[in-house]
């Protein structure tokens, strides 16, 4: 027995080499055939130029699940259903508009590139009225008895030292959520905001909004960041008038649906691996980044596991999610469905964060086992994941972290371009990097494969 | 004494715990100032639309000097000057042509996209021959007998599992290089080779190439990637035939400049250090990423060193060399001059890989002096940084190494992108993205920073 126990013991070092070595070699195999063979660039393709924007509620809603059904049978998952759920359905309603009618008393006609903010309520007839330029929340509060009966306009901008990027969103998407209901408490009749980007391009960026019932549903719009700047200029020299002139409407909520791939395991069936991007997009684009790249990430990972017939251990299930943009209804239903039913999700990864080059994931797990994933670094860096951090996840299985307790992922590209085109005209196919796509699918599966082999 | 001692090592951890506080500091300090502040976005628009392309021995080569040596010293840069080198004068002499005229023996007429490889010479008269296509090196020696009167097209492309591009552009490389005078040495009469590019678009990518003086300088082109595919196709099928005329020639050599900026070391003024990128591009494009952007980023970190007050310990030149495409001459000059006046040069550093979001860089030093670096890395990892990795540095510093042993770094930004533009029309200034290109200033410039203050 002494010398057996020796003989294991001497062993055990070679042994622990083994299934690094095993494991790199596993996912050098999945890099080479996505590299070489993916799909995800020619899903997207379809996706973004066939389907097209998909807001919740939408025809091409359905059209987009269908063709998400379409491909994860075609993939080769082992079943495909839809989950269903109640979905908001914002119609924009018409074309936004906003000019500059009136400079220190005179007439003028500048035109200004608006969209109405995602969830805001029409003006019916065109809106006119003097233009308060602020700054911040600061300011509004430091002003409010100036307020009634204009227009304000919030010109804060994304802080461009931080380089991570969602971060400077974090902190300037405030004025986009509640933005609006805080200037209609002072008797405002209408709110414009610089859209949050650092973009160059005058491309206005839309995207959701709350209102506060407590106040009146004033329109709501993002200006171009280059009016923006023209208009915040303005506000310094001399009194002005905008008339604006928005269209959004709510119909009654329909019936939309989470589209469902699934893996069974062989050998933990009732461990349950999460992995999903949102099939919604807004309806002024082609939702190509956000979040065509996640859908598509997603389905690209069942590929690639079916072409090296990789049998996992335990059940994966890639999760095309409903409704992400003005709702979150997909992610809040699936959460639901998954405690009432009493399963055991052991880990969920999401994409919503752009196709770009891959810099990483975020975890929202334990101190202790996200101590234990570090320790996978060796193992991805060679294919750009370079961090494994603290913090993270998605919105779409952010519910499963709230009710579940599930451990929670969120895929890290690099965060440079994204808010570029987020919520933008210019969200389209074009501006996704075939390659950069596809590494993004390529770190996913590998995280996905060790989660499978070693549990979370 | 002894109660000294046993003080100065109590404070010993708190001492060495100072200095990373204070280098994250000033590095943080230096972000924040390039990403607010950055001249190098606007210095590239004046570089790639004002100058333009600038080949060595052009016209707007030495324009590109003027325009530099203003930039250094608007940047405050102690000392300016030009360092003279003979540099060669390649001329496109016109517009490359190449057509498939006839198939299986009937007259066809498909134009196809293509440029002549820099430094080749034109064919006088257009040409005419049967194509034989062939993989690689290997098929080319087994099919010798076959080459005599052909033009050989070379079908060899990027590996695309290589997730490290500049690695695959090393390897499929050499067709461009050396494959033209491989051919003619068993009689062919021109060379097409697939353009060196994983790129989607049908672009053809020139570069430069060397004649073996032992056989017949033969015309030689490359073709944008699809038109590759269809030659490669259309010779699995049938014989096909190909007119193709270029013009390429040289001029004598003519004089050209390294513009270099100094500022003066306080503390060891003979150690220098020595950040740079090329100021010559290809005729085709604006040289925008290749290497608008190293030399962008050379003149911004001038620009941050001044707007901070930084005075550097050590001698530090900002040098824009002159000839790095087609002949390597402003790099040859640089180090046989430092050799020649026995200078001290300590390190150096180029940008010479594109604008894009930055991953780190690579080195050629001792192992030790590695280690030591990599001790950095926390440093720079807030802004990008997540490699300082073995082996690096760029073609104009490799004089340096070489000749002085001085010790190399290369800056490694994201390398997905940079081969679907590199040396084709597509590399101009719409294709840099503004913060991507800051950051990389921002991680050269904390690099810098870091040598020089501790030295290397």
């Amino acid at each position: 027995m002494k010398k057996r126990l020796l003989l294991w013991i001497a062993a055990a070092p070679l042994l622990a080499l083994a299934q690094p070595q095993e494991d790199a070699a596993m996912i050098k195999k999945i890099s080479d055939d996505i590299l070489r063979n993916g799909k995800a660039y020619e899903l997207l393709y379809q996706l973004t130029k066939q389907v097209g924007g998909r807001l919740a509620g939408s025809p091409q809603m359905y059209k987009a699940e269908a063709w998400g059904q379409q491909a994860l049978a075609q993939m080769g998952a082992d079943r495909v259903y839809l989950q269903e759920c109640k979905v908001p359905r914002w119609v924009r309603g018409g074309t936004d508009q906003a000019s500059v009618v009136r400079i220190a008393g005179k007439p003028a006609a500048r035109k200004l590139d608006v969209l109405a903010l995602g969830n805001s309520l029409g003006s019916g007839k065109p809106v006119t009225a003097e233009v308060i330029t602020i700054q911040d929340f600061d300011e509004l509060e430091k002003r409010k008895n100036d307020i009634k009966g204009k227009i304000v306009y919030y010109n804060n901008a994304f802080d461009p030292t931080i380089v991570k990027t969602f971060i400077a969103y974090g902190q300037a998407g405030v004025y986009r959520r509640s933005g609006p209901s805080r200037a209609a408490k002072y008797g405002a009749v209408g709110v414009i905001i610089r859209s949050l980007t650092e973009s160059e391009a005058n491309d206005p960026h839309t995207g959701g909004m709350t209102y506060n019932d407590s106040f009146p549903k004033i329109p709501a719009l993002a200006v171009g960041p280059r009016d923006a700047d023209y208009l915040w200029e303005l506000g310094k020299k001399s009194a002005f008038s905008i008339t604006l002139k928005t269209n959004g409407h709510f119909l009654p909520d329909t019936t939309g649906h989470n589209v469902i791939g699934e893996l069974k395991g062989s050998e933990f069936p009732d461990e349950i691996i999460t992995i999903g991007g949102h099939l919604d997009s807004w309806d002024v684009n082609e939702g190509a980044h956000d979040d065509g790249a996640g859908v598509v990430h997603t389905i690209e990972i069942l590929r690639v596991f079916k072409a090296l017939g990789y049998q996992p251990k335990r059940t994966i299930r890639f999760v095309l999610f409903a409704n992400e943009e003005n709702g979150l209804r997909g992610g809040t239903q699936y959460a639901a469905e998954a405690k009432a039913k009493g399963e055991k999700h052991i880990f969920a990864l999401e994409s919503d964060e752009g196709g770009f080059t891959p810099r990483g994931f975020g975890f929202t797990a334990p101190k202790e086992k996200l101590q234990r994933i570090q320790a996978w670094l060796p193992l991805l860096s060679p294919y750009g994941t370079a961090e494994l951090s603290d913090g993270g996840g998605g919105a779409d299985i952010g519910p499963l972290n709230r009710n579940l307790g599930t451990p929670l992922a969120g895929f890290l590209p690099d965060p440079q371009r994204y808010f570029d085109l987020h919520h933008a005209r210019s969200d389209v196919f074009e501006n996704v990097h075939k390659r950069e796509l596809l590494l993004g699918a390529v770190n996913m599966a590998a995280l996905i494969y060790l989660v499978d082999k070693y549990g979370f």
